[in-house]
């Protein structure tokens, strides 16, 4: 994208309204927008972020054979009346209002209720199982307070999938491969040395659930983290009998604060007995549906990553996420232009995204700002690359710059899409 | 996809409770859910045309230079009051709710408030302009009666662009240019010989506004169409002065009814004024932005295409759009089942997008299914393609069948796709 030609502006002061580092960082670097607490619109370079991170999530959904659709943001009281989650004391993050006739509607905070109905229609027979969906849905909670930025909003994106097995056993199957699918997220968008698979609570369901908490400072929970195992657990459940289960030892564990970017839930057939969604089974017996639910935070792991990777001059994106690959300044006249041109042109047509910096101002302000907005790869065309033919490029997260030609920095950067581009 | 594994069900029985043809079809076919009147669930399919309809429109969208981003649902009071639109005389269509320290909040039925602020606080100077955004935004709408199906929701699925300009001739250019982009957008989905132009009221801010009508029996408006000019006139302006200033005669204007896919609207400066958005010009003094607004109905639009284009079997998509190009069934046993995955995965290395019916049921069913699902070309394999080499390939929309051998065949569908692809 040419940026003169782009909605996309960078803001010198640290917004005063904002505690949580990413919320100032993406704020000044133009990524997101703040309506109000805790609700953000996203701008068009922090999109092309939530974006990237989405189609990751999307891929590793796919490959477990899961089938995406959307659900509603309006929802019908008498679907939560079912699990009895309509009740504002047991939920109180409802956002509610009324259509003209007076019926009640909610505003979806979460998709589990409507998502068990709408399967119990389609659902019949034991040849309709096991079977997987998922959507990206934003979600509404009505949160007493909201000050970490995009890492708990009152409007946020969330991954939500679902899984409807015919037994525990086919249920454990789905449910350990889904661990393996978040590993590879995680991994993929950067986050993967930071994210520990934890055991919290299971609820009134299950004795754990399991949750992928990436350790960041400004985490909301505690967990108690075993690095050799790559394993944590959440302080919920910490206690001497669950770690003699897990066969962890309190000596070898390191208290923590963590974010939770994803959680895994499984739900045995309790839920099914609730919302009375039933299976005829080959001996034509009807059985309840064992149901599993996965989810990952889209916009708050945009912003766990925010916080985790940035420096004195701003955000530091992973190459997999970053809003693109490349940010080309050219420095002096009519031939620098040209050669810039000519470069993204040509970075263009291998797929390279790149932001090209053409606007008329300062090029102190054109850096300045190619380290905010935290572009992996920044490309300098000045006088000496007219004379000599050498493109200077540096990584955002090293100090010295690289000398090189047209065609290995063309390549390069290709390598690098490709790499990107691979499926799990 | 392979059907077995996928998440999509028909459904034999027209749903009682539905008169709109669109839902009913929709819905047998397993391409949405309905949540309640008015609010719908997009099953994989039904989410496929979805995605597919936005991509057309994402493409023509950047090709006039426009950037993608995205607001927030979730929407403050004090935004709306400055246009006076908070007010439930003037908007009858809001939800609201309140945040748990009694805060007031609307719920986004639209986003021109909201987003000229944002502008607001972005430009400055007219270095910052022009610039144009758009977004693809689920609306929420308290109607009171919803009887069309996706023709018009309680939550629908919009895009709508705002374009901000420096004076009112630079705001005709880009609506010039915007009135081709969203000719293309209908023509490329299919929809072009029967959507017109249609010049409609242009309320407080200008003589007209315009709008993009397709001729459907179940529209909800009425509009005198010129089909020689291909341009049409809404009854809301249709009298003898007007018809002398567009130079149409009333003898040669037929009275159809239809839907407004799209429309455009010019504020110029009147709501910038309004909302206090200024720029200040090269001399120095404080200008008013020229506001344009560009709206297409997702949702709608692919209400209007299965009322459009369907026959007593089911829908018939045109290609651009359908959920696949494919459907692909095998009758027989194991050699036709290994015939199947073949073309199966041939036709989707050259990104052909297939359904193949892997399914445990009678073949009629698979008929039947492909037939109601509208995909618009059926390949079957059976005992002739093992022993001729030829498979049966025949169009939704006809009812012989050619017989080719398999790379003809990949060859057709492969071009098909390519074409498609072309961007305008």
């Amino acid at each position: 994208m040419r940026l003169s030609q782009t909605f996309s502006r960078t803001i010198k002061t640290i917004p005063a309204d904002e505690q949580a580092i990413n919320a100032q960082l993406l704020i000044r670097s133009g990524m997101i927008y703040k309506e109000m607490a805790g609700v953000y619109a996203y701008l068009p370079l922090g999109l092309r972020v939530i974006e990237n991170i989405k189609n990751i999530v999307r891929q590793e959904m796919e490959c477990l054979g899961s089938s995406e659709l959307l659900m509603t943001t309006i929802q019908n009281k008498e679907v939560w009346e079912l699990s009895g989650r309509w009740d504002d004391q047991l939920v109180d993050v409802w956002f509610k209002s009324q259509l003209k006739n007076g019926t009640e509607v909610g505003f979806g905070w979460s998709h589990e209720e409507p998502l068990m109905i709408l399967m119990s229609k389609y659902i019949k027979s034991y040849r309709d199982l096991p079977i997987s969906v998922y959507q990206f849905q934003t979600k509404l909670r009505n949160e007493f307070r909201a000050k970490s930025g995009i890492m708990r909003g009152r409007e946020f994106l969330m991954k939500d999938m679902y899984a409807f097995s015919r037994s525990q056993q086919e249920l454990d199957m789905f449910y350990d491969q889904a661990k393996q699918a978040y590993h590879k997220v995680f991994e993929r968008v950067g986050l993967g040395p930071y994210t520990y698979l934890t055991y919290a609570s299971g609820g009134s369901f299950t004795q754990f659930s399991h949750e992928f908490q990436t350790v960041t400072k400004s985490g909301e929970d505690i967990i108690y983290v075993d690095k050799k195992k790559h394993l944590a657990v959440n302080e919920e459940v910490y206690n001497d009998q669950v770690l003699r289960q897990l066969d962890l030892k309190k000596n070898e564990l390191e208290k923590l604060k963590a974010s939770e970017v994803g959680n895994i839930f499984n739900f045995g057939k309790t839920k099914a007995e609730q919302m009375d969604v039933y299976f005829t089974d080959k001996s034509g017996h009807r059985q309840p549906v064992y149901l599993s639910s996965y989810g990952i935070g889209i916009s708050r792991l945009m912003g766990v990553i925010a916080e985790h990777f940035n420096d004195s001059k701003g955000l530091i994106w992973p190459e997999a996420i970053a809003p693109a690959l490349v940010y080309l300044i050219a420095i002096g006249n009519q031939k620098e232009a040209e050669l810039s041109l000519e470069l993204y042109n040509l970075l263009t047509a291998q797929k390279v995204a790149v932001i090209y910096d053409d606007r008329d101002v300062r090029p102190g302000e054109k850096f300045a700002d190619a380290d905010l907005i935290g572009i992996p790869w920044r490309v300098v065309v000045n006088s000496k690359t007219v004379t000599s033919g050498k493109y200077e490029i540096k990584s955002r997260s090293l100090d010295k710059p690289d000398y090189v030609d047209k065609e290995s920095l063309v390549n390069q950067m290709s390598r690098i899409v490709s790499r990107l581009a691979i499926k799990s």
